[in-house]
């Protein structure tokens, strides 16, 4: 055990239990004692050193009736450096994309989860949005989930964020008409002038969803794609096409809600013969090569844009997460930790 | 055009448009002037004694928004039999089942939407449920749609109605567990005594559906076949296993409602992976043969048991539609307007 090198590990942990909505007050950023960068003998761990750490909403997880204790390190997808192996697949200087802790190092104790990134000459950083669970979540979510044909109408909510904005290329893609909504008007000419959506609305100027729904899709909606439920899935699916498909991606203006808001036009899913469908992207890690040979060469065209939204440093973490359930974010939430 | 027989045509029509719940003050039954019993010549279309007139909630159809005028006669699937025919695939004596008149004879225009009735030794009545629509509701609804697999939870809602009594039948033949539920301890000792559920409750005596859904599947439901919407359904999305499905129906407990009640619970739709679907069974007449042969040997075999709720008369028939919302039917209802 020559040259074992020792390292403080600052972390983000969670103080306490999350009641209601996520407070930057409910994290705390603590440095670890040292920690050894170095592995027992046998062992077939990794060690990695985090770059950039994915924020998403779904961290939502972290209620009451979690089994997650509290001051344990906050864990998420993320960008990594392989320090230490002791698994046959992986190597000091390996470029990984998997699940990592908010903290500077973490043992990863199931090397098998871990993705190689491929494209190192791509932005790292993409490895966490569209090279990411992101984009696989628009990829799955969008092509297998919503099955859209040429000519479709795609609607989609949260249209700016780290899922919406490529659900709206994709769609561009296949030929479909497509217009999103999103938080703030900076964001809604984002979305027509970068990510070329045919049209969007600022949802908080409007009155009536139905009707802003009715003005920008006078012959209804095909395909939506559900990130915010609530009052917008309502609306929609007053809209909604015989056939429709809707895509459950998420409902974030749900998640911190004591009682979930009611949906009353539900009876349209029999009336219209919709369908509606949640989805765990996990269950598609198999197909990450071919999402990836997709989407990269129109990374590389430019046909398809990214927009991120980087915070800098371990420690602006938790005001990142809290952000996003206020529509703080532009493009796709993540932290910076180290850039390699 | 030697031997024309006349005939009054006796007939139920709506007096005005529904607006609430549906009264029987909404409907009358009135004598016409006398009908020739004869075609022009050239037409294709026939003539149809009509024998038994499905009565089913989807009437609902009937409300202020919908073009239909008042005081044109209600349609419906029936059995009926041809009298007069222009059509070459029909001749007098014929009998069929498909879209007609509440009324003692029919003009069919499109005969091609008939099917020609294959098992006259079965109850001519059965082509109004097990072997009519509410029949290929149920095969549909739970074969293609909710895709069982043996030894899977299933609970369906109005159980013991035209469609549910089936689909708890063919969930017993999958290998599955079925609970049902249904209005009164009447209907729910037919679901256990005559139709085999393993379990089924009146859900007008739970204070609690979500408890008791929990108590008759403490390992949850991965198969909801939706007939009821509202509060059940909530209670329902609570009960879920992850990559559920549910067959979107009907949802008859909001028909009538101004205003439909909340579902709060949808956010289990993205975190449990759900499939939440309706269907029309109109566009899946090309299986009905299929489900025809798969069905008409377990009814010989008394495998499958069918109870129906017949109605005497014409004049029955707009109480048997306003007894359908309140439960009132035990089985499927149906109405008798002539044995042959």
């Amino acid at each position: 055990m020559v040259d074992v090198q020792v390292r403080t590990n600052k972390k983000v942990v969670q103080k306490c239990y999350l009641s209601g909505p996520a407070k930057e007050s409910d994290f705390e950023v603590v440095v670890s004692d040292t920690v050894q960068l170095a592995l027992p003998t046998g062992s077939t761990a990794v060690i990695v050193k985090n770059l950039y750490i994915s924020i998403d909403p779904w961290n939502f997880s972290m209620k009451k009736d979690d089994s997650t204790l509290p001051l344990s390190v906050i864990t998420g997808y993320g960008v990594a450096k392989v320090v230490v192996s002791g698994h046959k697949d992986f190597e000091e200087g390996d470029l990984v994309l998997g699940i990592t802790g908010w903290e500077e190092y973490s043992l990863i104790s199931d090397p098998n989860s871990l993705i190689k990134i491929n494209y190192p000459d791509l932005p790292l950083s993409y490895y966490t949005g569209i090279l990411g669970m992101p984009g696989m979540t628009a990829y799955i979510g969008f092509y297998e989930i919503c099955a859209p044909k040429k000519g479709e109408f795609v609607f989609v909510s949260a249209a700016s964020g780290a899922v919406g904005q490529l659900v709206g290329q994709f769609a561009k893609l296949t030929g479909c008409y497509v217009v999103g909504s999103a938080s703030s008007d900076e964001k809604v000419n984002i979305l027509k002038e970068k990510f070329g959506f045919d049209d969007a609305f600022n949802y908080k100027k409007e009155q009536d969803l139905n009707a802003a729904l009715k003005r920008c899709f006078p012959e209804g909606i095909d395909i939506y794609f559900e990130n915010v439920g609530g009052a917008m899935l309502d609306a929609v699916l007053l809209n909604m096409r015989l056939s429709g498909r809707i895509a459950a991606c998420g409902m974030i203006s749900q998640y911190n809600l004591e009682k979930h808001e009611g949906v009353h036009n539900l009876l349209n899913i029999v009336t219209r013969k919709l369908r509606m469908e949640g989805f765990f992207v996990s269950d598609h890690f198999s197909k990450y090569r071919k999402f990836e040979e997709m989407v990269v060469p129109h990374i590389k065209s430019g046909e398809i844009t990214y927009v991120e939204d980087i915070a800098e440093g371990l420690e602006s973490a938790p005001t990142a997460f809290v952000g996003l359930f206020k529509g703080k974010n532009v493009g796709k939430q993540l932290v910076v930790i180290a850039r390699e």
